[in-house]
């Protein structure tokens, strides 16, 4: 067999998150709710449609392996200059190219208990050591964070804001203050994957001057195009031009890009769908609390619910919403896992939580 | 500044090729024919362009991060198993896994002296020593790249078949005898993106049970769809299971992977593609002819022409071509620089090199 570096040798084969297309086929049905990966039900802009249409025609053609139009469209929406932004396949991607950049064997890289499993999985795939702090009242904890990057003299640490699983949110002094803190050879990655949904205004502006930050963005969430796979960072341009020694730089798809400029283009739409998504937490919310459940705030595109036990009841509450064709998901570790989480749906999906969650509950309790 | 790994802060920042889209920019005007990458100006099945225009709307949706659709269906089509491919961001994405799992620091890898140069910055990505072989007479050359790699005790060699950038081609008792003379620890990544414009059953069998290769395949080629960044690797299952371990795992975009399944549907299609290419090489071997060049034969979709002086002349010769809004490339190395590289055109764009080669021809030679 190939001779495999033995970090890869080590390396468990894996798939971080099992998607509901493995769920449906193993259970030769399809959901009639898919509100379990924080995707937008709301679609994409239609312009971003038509866009997209519209370049699967001209998808013989390479895409533009330095992304100008988009990445120029991104500086201008931010008003930042297009050297302070770097394209990539997703949040996922920018994420593989930044641990690459700065973790190898042993590197420790901070983050908190039951963030991201994705960043987790870049960072043990470059044989970096994980070094996490516990959330605090479901909060990230930006203090624990820093003492631990300080701590370990950590190059790199991820803090999502808004946060994903727990859908709570910081303030931009809160933001400000972590970043400060930080050492000034260590990296802060803020995920914002969820930041157009966040109160209005309480976004840390962007300073590309400061070093210790970058900030990434994408079109899978707000912009309802996940499957296309675009998302970007921003942040000083020495750090956004090292995307360049190893990205691959054909990668960004085509159609894609098509498509995220004509959505960045349509921010009535954008609008449209936050507003929608804020009704949609609003009503999901209602339910929870109608079936003596409480309903964590979010600043997200999606509701977390605790359950009021364990991770074990919260397990079954999933499993019954699955079983009765609700696609939903809940936080992996303690205590997270004590609740469920439930993106914003149409109106259909919300009725068919609202129909589905008591005898969820009702079977999980009689388990 | 960030404490970058010494192997990434010890790399340059750049882009493997200027794309066209640049030097359009550059130049103030587009291209009147763009025939310098190899695409397909042929484009995709009209059956693959309407499931990508439906899948545009779908987009919200996460793709299937275990690609099941498009891996049975090529599965079907190769006569493997579903756990013998893996689909990736184009053959580009699967050579840097590749080689991610292979090369480390000072790894010696062995592939030929200029031969796909985004290889060649994947090895340097992840610290590995490149060990070439030089071309014999136009053509890879297997004897010598055998000889390095058990000389070097090299785990990984590339070889691609046809070939790019010299368009020559092997048949499949070469490629047997290659394969079956690498050493039992070592992996050839038989890059075989051409491999659909090969002459009609030369093509080496596929083997599943072979450890010591994987052939990597493309939707970029012949099925038209270069800017969707659609690849796939076929071998042992063992060796594709291990890309498991640090792919992208959501990173195949959906809308692509729909319009990859029905383009292999339309097998119709590819072969009035490979006929049409082949009809285009012809006609731009005999412009080369008519010109006093000389034309390789050709086993892809491209046309390599020794301009007949060396690698300044045939610089030359690209640039008034491009000049005379004709995009065309070259090979980097000697002594394939002699050479230009033409991809096959529309009917149109073979008019236009009628026309312009005698004209780029007599600038280069006056200069």
């Amino acid at each position: 067999m190939p001779e495999y570096t033995a970090l890869v040798a080590s390396l468990p084969s894996t798939v971080p998150f099992v998607g509901p297309e493995t769920q449906e086929r193993a259970r030769g049905r399809a959901f009639r709710a898919r509100i379990g990966a924080n995707e937008s039900v709301f679609g994409p802009s239609l312009k971003a449609i038509a866009a997209m249409a519209k370049a699967a025609a001209e998808c013989w053609q390479y895409a533009d392996p330095v992304n100008y139009d988009l990445k120029h469209a991104l500086a201008a929406h931010h008003g930042v200059k297009p050297e302070n932004i770097m394209v990539g396949e997703g949040i996922d991607g920018i994420l593989g190219l930044l641990v690459r950049m700065l973790v190898q064997q042993n590197t420790p890289v901070v983050t908190s208990l039951g963030a991201y499993p994705t960043f987790n999985f870049h960072v043990s795939g470059f044989g970096g050591k994980l070094v996490t702090v516990p959330y605090k009242d479901d909060f990230e904890d930006p203090q624990a964070l820093v003492s631990a990057v300080l701590d370990h003299n950590a190059p790199l640490a991820y803090f999502a804001n808004p946060d994903n699983p727990m859908a709570s949110f910081h303030p931009a002094e809160t933001i400000q203050k972590l970043i400060g803190d930080m050492s000034r050879n260590s990296l802060l990655c803020l995920d914002e994957a969820y930041c157009e949904f966040a109160p209005e205004g309480s976004l840390l502006p962007i300073d590309v001057d400061e070093e210790r930050v970058v900030r990434t963005r994408t079109f899978s969430k707000a912009y309802g195009m996940a499957g296309a796979r675009v998302g970007y960072a921003i942040g000083h341009r020495d750090l956004i031009d090292s995307f360049n020694k190893v990205r691959n730089h054909f990668g960004v798809n085509r159609i894609a890009q098509a498509g995220a400029l004509a959505a960045l283009a349509d921010q009535q739409w954008l609008n449209d769908v936050v507003a929608r998504v804020h009704a949609a937490n609003a009503a999901i919310a209602e339910i929870a609390t109608q079936n003596g459940l409480v309903p964590l705030p979010s600043a997200t595109n999606f509701v977390t619910i605790d359950c009021g036990s364990d991770g074990e009841f919260a397990k079954r509450v999933v499993a019954e919403l699955v079983a009765r064709d609700v696609f939903v998901r809940m936080p992996f570790v303690e205590p997270g896992n004590r609740c469920i989480r439930i993106s914003a749906g149409q109106p259909a999906d919300i009725e068919l939580v609202k129909e589905m969650l008591p005898q969820a509950l009702k079977s999980a309790r009689n388990a």
